[in-house]
């Protein structure tokens, strides 16, 4: 297999992780920078993030362009991902999800902070990007690369950002990293809108964030991929280069 | 396969499709409109939505007169969906549920508003019918036409309205629209209790509500659908015409 | 089958019902009166809900002494049966469980209310009985019939009892009727949970809750039966005479 | 099957139970005391709890120095359980977990404490301990034998303690009782944080607690065990000695 196959193959079982584990429903989507050209982004044809197969995965360029897309149609917001993989070099792979738990953080505007180690790759900082502020009354959805842009910008070297009735988008350095994140975003806001009805929290120190975010490596994140694929009746693989 | 018998087999995926999201238990039902004779409507024989099957859908006036009940049992509140048939040319199915989380908005008497883009669909304004103003201690089903006529009218053109101490009832332009305003006021309903407990809830502006609810395609619907179906065990078919 | 063959395989129905409907874990019962001998009532052997086979429903006279157990060990708690079979000649089947919404409004003291139509019938009002107040510090396990019959006089004529610190009893006319007040005493309990964050809650009138009632048949019983079974892997039956 | 067999299947069944019962996700894992030598514990590699085969339990010292590693990688945290093994005698089997609902406690300080007699096992007394009072800012991760010692000093002689921003360690006289008392410590703080938003809790008596706890046997763990082990694919097997 090629690196683009198996990156591909890497993809499929991204989506289903994600529906499995609750953080995509009939929407969302997750990307990956081509392995073999920086300036291309692979993500799937318009369609539930559970029915995803090999043969749905497209090739499109920075500004959302699909190379050869032979009938299928795209997702919208594919603007998201490339703003962001223009905007930053160290984003390899992009998740954008309604999440369940962390639509009420973008609501209402309470900052979703790192609360257990688990979720501290969530970052220091989790922004709110609100798309009334620019771009006024709109769906919500990002469908240009204006909209794109401002939420690279807006979102800066962050590894997350809430997006106001609308949702959150989520960065990593592979595929599995910014499963890994998202997934533990959606637990961690989960646990602080419980916290937050019992007291006063204490949330990892900005020390403490930074240890444990050093020390996420690939070793933690094959254990949880390799329970989350099987939950998802996927088999486990290596990680793509 | 006759447009009749695609409506029926489409019924059938709806009735699954909620029992699985959970915005059905054993009880609720979804109709549609008759394809070839706008003066009835098809809805199932009184049993479990996630139990019916083809020859369960019975054809019904919209005075809820059932033609050619064959010894099958109709549901008591058949009377919602005539009622509604009856007042609005523009609705093509009707899904009546007791979805979970829109309950304690109905026995409080707080307002349900879409903050979410998904849940836009809810419409600008939730009105809740409460069957005892007019009809004072009943078992609170919609039990004849008087009911049913009355629940019509206080839902105006709405597309959805919650009924207190008994559940909800929504509207659509066809089976599948229906089903999906009702997954999603399931959706933003728990959102919304959640959000309320956080703080000041910023809901989505009217501007921002009219252009998504404009934007709600058959694409939209089928994209969700195909994921619905297969979660239910259903095959994906075509919308029927 | 013989009438008590039958009602055994509804025993064993039921109990893999309240286990697929999160009414019971590995702990909870259900039991039911003879039907030939009103002075004995039908319960299984200590096992986990799920886990109970035809051979394991035992006979009991009415102080729970056991009739040819045959090696099988009895569940401590079956003086919870015993006391209500024998203050309560209406009742003919028994439902205890540890309903996981029901416990907050124990330990609390809070007044659980039917909100839903669906749930009037855990009765107008739900009594909490504290095995502290008559028996001091114990297991707060119902032990010996000093327990149950003080159980049975604290619940009165009511359809059901909450139990501090420990669960809820419920009585139903039959089966059925028991396993579907149980089911809806916990969907009612999570929703006025729920509610009570939100705001002052309207709950049904007496007069609601009466014609609510009166209407529960068999007919809304084997509905509900008819979905509950099948989602529980076991075949629908005709209800036990 | 020899002792040492008969427990690594033990091991490998409570570890997909855990996973199964929502206590551990793809972390957290469970210990027991070797059978043949009280200066040896067996703990699996480091793979998620839901994957875990019974190739994968290896031997450790006290000291948490794995005994013919055989290439296979430890879990960093193997020093929580060499820790407590070191420190009580009583102590045959460990669980560490993220079980959801205690993390709200930690991260507030509230006291988690029995309400539901099932719970009582937790003890009198949850302490949390935080390893930022002694270690400041680390990964919180107990990753040697200062930081597990310190955990054991810390729980004293109880059945459970929490961990601040991290969650909880449990202690058992055997697999099952550790595996019990762990799925209702995440029972009971569930319930717990529903009862706190309702009012003042009654929470059991000291005397309660004791009577309880004294008769938690192996009855009643074999009963729970039968339907967890059913629930997790795995077959129920006798005790091991």
């Amino acid at each position: 297999m090629t690196k683009l196959e198996r990156l591909k193959e890497e993809l499929v079982t991204a989506n289903r992780i994600l529906a499995r584990e609750g953080v995509v429903d009939s929407f969302g989507h997750v990307s990956a920078r081509h392995p073999d050209n920086p300036g291309r982004f692979l993500l799937s044809r318009a369609r539930a993030p559970d029915c995803i197969e090999e043969s749905d995965i497209m090739e499109f360029t920075l500004e959302g362009e699909p190379i050869d897309a032979g009938g299928r149609a795209p997702y919208l917001e594919r603007f998201i991902h490339g703003g962001l993989y223009e905007a930053r070099a160290d984003v390899f792979s992009v998740v954008h999800n309604h999440s369940p738990s962390v639509i009420p953080f973008g609501v209402t505007g309470k900052k979703l902070k790192p609360l257990l180690h688990m979720c501290a790759s969530c970052g220091h900082e989790v922004p709110i990007w609100d798309s009334q502020d620019k771009f006024g009354d709109t769906t919500l959805l990002v469908s240009d690369m204006a909209m794109g842009r401002d939420l690279a910008k807006h979102m800066g070297a962050n590894p997350t950002t809430l997006m106001r009735g609308h949702g959150a988008t989520v960065v990593g350095r592979s595929v599995r990293h910014a499963v890994f994140v998202s997934v533990y975003l959606e637990v961690g806001a989960k646990l602080q809108m419980q916290a937050m009805q019992m007291g006063e929290i204490k949330f990892l120190t900005k020390g403490e964030v930074d240890k444990i975010v050093a020390r996420v490596n690939d070793y933690t994140l094959n254990r949880a991929w390799e329970n989350w694929a099987r939950r998802a009746g996927r088999e486990m693989q290596k990680q793509p280069a």
